[in-house]
């Protein structure tokens, strides 16, 4: 059986992290391996019930959501969170918990986001109609050493997964072809 | 490899859900299988901080260990729930989410356990000094329907974690021998 390991998206609203995430689930379950994707709704009903969006239980959300990544990925699956998780300190102390973690930073600009806007929330958000929201009106902190970055406000989808899955591939953290 | 599967231990503080859990990890690790055990102290410091001791919080609590131990089994871990989760609505729940799940009720008296009282914790809550105690001030529901009752008031350590084995055996849960 392969080895597990955490892949950890992060990145602003609407820069396609969901998007990357399930392509790159659907891709990796197809060659064999065991995947599970955190999702950020799914795991706010079942881990963070009661939780809001103040730096503290965005920090608490996202430590729920790296402990049980790293539960997995130590039996052998391949985590998947695709949280925006906005701040550097309690992404690296994740990562300090991993055995094997990777993270990908999708990058793409406010103004290239609030030209697509295809939920109209960045509108919103620069009108002063939305707080805390993350690279608006709260903070987003880039990785300084990523995995790999994925420039997605100048790249399409498919070329980005290619990328990703690559990369993977180069670093050893996934075999080229079927594993099983 | 292995499919995987909940073993949810279930009954009072002291009745012994810990030490089997525990020794069983350790003998179906020994035997190839992927372990996780859900202790109890570990689940309230990385995904329940907050939450105390009342009916909702503790059925917050209990639901998220079931969440967590349902992606582990899912991807073909055994993994172990040695919480007291007292209330059976909430265990039934838990196990209709999941494609494989076994429940262990540890079953000892009142009595039993107050003669025992290796914490002094029952001595306290019989004298009430501890508020919202299972089995003493607080309800516990008796499984009707687990997989394995083990008389842990009567019965001897190494006799339960045999029985427990054998049982899961029998049940197909696990086959004889090393796995992998």
């Amino acid at each position: 059986m392969s080895e597990g390991f955490t892949l950890w998206f992060t990145g602003l609203s609407g820069a396609g992290k969901s998007t990357i995430a399930n392509l790159a689930a659907g891709e990796l379950r197809a060659r064999g391996h065991r995947v599970e994707i955190l999702d950020g709704d799914e795991v706010r009903t079942n881990l963070s019930k009661g939780l809001g969006f103040s730096k503290e239980d965005r920090d608490t959300n996202i430590r729920r959501i790296g402990y049980v990544c790293n539960l997995l990925a130590r039996n052998g699956v391949i985590a998947i969170s695709a949280a925006i998780s906005p701040y550097r300190e309690i992404r690296d102390e994740i990562r300090r918990n991993h055995a094997r973690f990777f993270e990908v930073y999708m990058k793409c600009s406010i103004e290239k986001l609030s030209e697509r806007d295809v939920k109209g929330l960045y509108k919103k958000a620069l009108a002063g109609e939305i707080k805390n929201f993350t690279g608006v009106s709260d903070p987003y902190e880039e990785p300084l050493n990523a995995e790999l970055v994925l420039n997605s406000g100048n790249e399409k989808v498919e070329e980005s997964l290619q990328k990703l899955l690559r990369t993977l591939e180069v670093a050893n953290y996934i075999r080229n072809g079927v594993v099983r």
